[in-house]
């Protein structure tokens, strides 16, 4: 489609998939899911709706080298590199600042680059929807069918249909148990992606009116887009914004706000049990990667990415074991989650070095 | 005691604490209750009913210089080198044959390297009593008051009494469930321990009476000790033996064979998770060794011997974690007694350079 362009959020950091995921190796560069990494796996699934000159991709400049690894086929221009990491908010508006300069009739998709979809054919149709639907400048999110009451997702409240959309009545934060299952049994609350399309100045309109200083300095630094002033003023009004997620920014307080129902299966592969969910498994239900003996051993995930390692298991049901060189993780999968704890206990006994 | 004598039993080698037990690395070697290896804990506790130089050790050949290495403090003659390993019987029998060789009125205990025993002191009562018991030509063996019906052990029934001891009625191998419950239920069964007392010319002529294809060989190499045809002659002959239990071969069928009731507590130590009941145990009931994190274990053993690898763990509930540099097991405490599944599993998959 013309003037559409897809965005990849390429940035962050995190520990949940430690001792894969480190400081200087993030999710989104890993192949979680087995295979490709996340990113290369998120952009590939963008062909053919999207040519490799419309993919853009947003990340931060320490990663940016590993993630031009992993895209070899994009122009290296469209890799749009953060100075440092300031949430969802400024890397959206920064590419909104980015493309609206490069095609001022400009609409993009934001697409996360380290979830689980699975059926990009559907996915586009969506994308297309979206797209149709942000025309005229309505933000378009993209909302998921809850399979459970996880209290893991915000949830967006459906109103009534508008054309191809339907208009978003409330953002709800990450619900208690109990709100999740009400939202789940009522059949009116989606899960909220993080997937978004409209068109760059209407993004850009609604980060100014909601994130006034935020847009100042975006507009300050699409003043340097072209010229040689870019690098530097890019470093210096980036470190001045403000920390702040689109959702809580801006589309919690936006105007008109519209859902489009993702009719694909979606995961925002949060956590190793997440992970192993969404992977391929033998017949016992183990997902195997690397060196690795599994004797009576079911639905568990057992990793190694130490070629002269080898993790052997015996009488495992429904376990993750993940070997690296330089550390082992072992739990059961359903503590996966909490991950966020070891990684705590890791730092207080001193053990950064190996996060 | 003059003319007494300690035989440790530091041969053979196994898999039941692979990955830090291995081929090279045999089990009495290795620290495996945490501190002193195996063997130095076994030598160690036989002071002071033993000086130094009435301690000998029989070993494997290929394992003996890392067992000289455990024992500095042993006269280097008192090592006892098997050229290959011919089972218990043999072992005893070349211990025999060496010490009525250096002593003609030798009597001597046999001890495995591997045990776990709480009470050095009650072990020399029992070991003095059983001295006594041996006089005169009886074999004796020390029976342990059986903690629950284990079908890992022999059994040894216990008939009248006789002087220090009681007459061992028959030997039972390791029994079925079922028998093992009737004999603790019994009172008069007792684990066969493999630990035995006996004069050196009594054990050799039982060797030569139930075993005279051994007698014949061992009195061969008797005939070399003390001169240069020794190292020839032992390879030679040793390598005809037979392999055969000493419990197999000679105690079942012996005539005038003792018990002596052991007054400590003993384990074999067969599995890591009687390694783990016999370690010191934190708060959580937890044995850390290495660098390794735990949050929210309990009752579990975790064990790294890689100083530059971290072992970190959640959530687990009486597991056995055990990592080396190239390898890693993982399995709950109460499958670690079929290792051995593991083992012939990482074998078949031909990961043998990992055992």
């Amino acid at each position: 489609m013309e003037h559409f362009y897809a965005v990849v959020m390429a940035g962050g950091s995190g520990t949940r998939f430690w001792p894969l995921s480190r400081a200087t190796r993030p999710k989104q560069i890993l192949p979680i899911l087995g295979g490709d990494s996340m990113v290369r796996r998120t952009v590939d699934r963008l062909f053919p709706l999207f040519d490799p000159r419309q993919i853009f991709v947003v990340t931060g400049r320490e990663h940016s080298e590993l993630v031009r690894r992993e895209l070899p086929y994009l122009p290296p221009e469209n890799l749009i590199d953060e100075p440092m990491g300031r949430d969802t908010a400024a890397a959206i508006g920064l590419a909104a600042t980015f493309l609206e300069w490069r095609d001022p009739e400009a609409a993009f998709a934001v697409l996360p680059a380290d979830h689980y979809i699975d059926d990009p054919a559907k996915l586009h149709v969506d994308l297309k929807r979206a797209r149709l639907a942000a025309q005229g400048g309505a933000l378009v999110t993209l909302g998921i069918k809850p399979r459970h009451p996880s209290t893991a997702y915000g949830y967006l409240n459906r109103g009534p249909r508008e054309g191809e959309a339907f208009r978003v009545r409330r953002f709800y934060e990450k619900p208690k148990l109990e709100a999740a299952r009400a939202f789940v049994e009522s059949g009116d609350y989606f899960w909220n992606s993080g997937m978004f399309v409209w068109e760059a100045w209407a993004i850009r309109k609604a980060i100014d009116r909601y994130l006034p200083a935020m847009g100042k300095l975006l507009t300050e630094i699409g003043g340097a887009l072209g010229t040689s002033r870019l690098p530097a003023t890019l470093a210096r009004e980036y470190a001045k914004i403000q920390r702040v997620s689109i959702d809580y920014g801006v589309m919690e307080k936006a105007e008109r706000v519209l859902m489009v129902e993702a009719g694909f299966g979606w995961d925002d592969v949060g956590s190793w049990a997440a992970a192993a969910e969404r992977r391929g498994k033998d017949a016992a239900g183990n997902s195997l990667e690397g060196k690795c003996v599994p004797v009576e051993t079911k639905d568990s995930l057992v990793l190694s990415n130490d070629p002269n390692h080898l993790v052997a298991v015996l009488g495992l049901e429904g376990f993750v074991v993940v070997h690296t060189p330089d550390a082992t993780l072992v739990c059961p999968k359903g503590r996966s989650e909490e991950l966020k704890k070891l990684v705590e206990e890791i730092r207080n006994k001193g053990y950064e070095k190996h996060l």
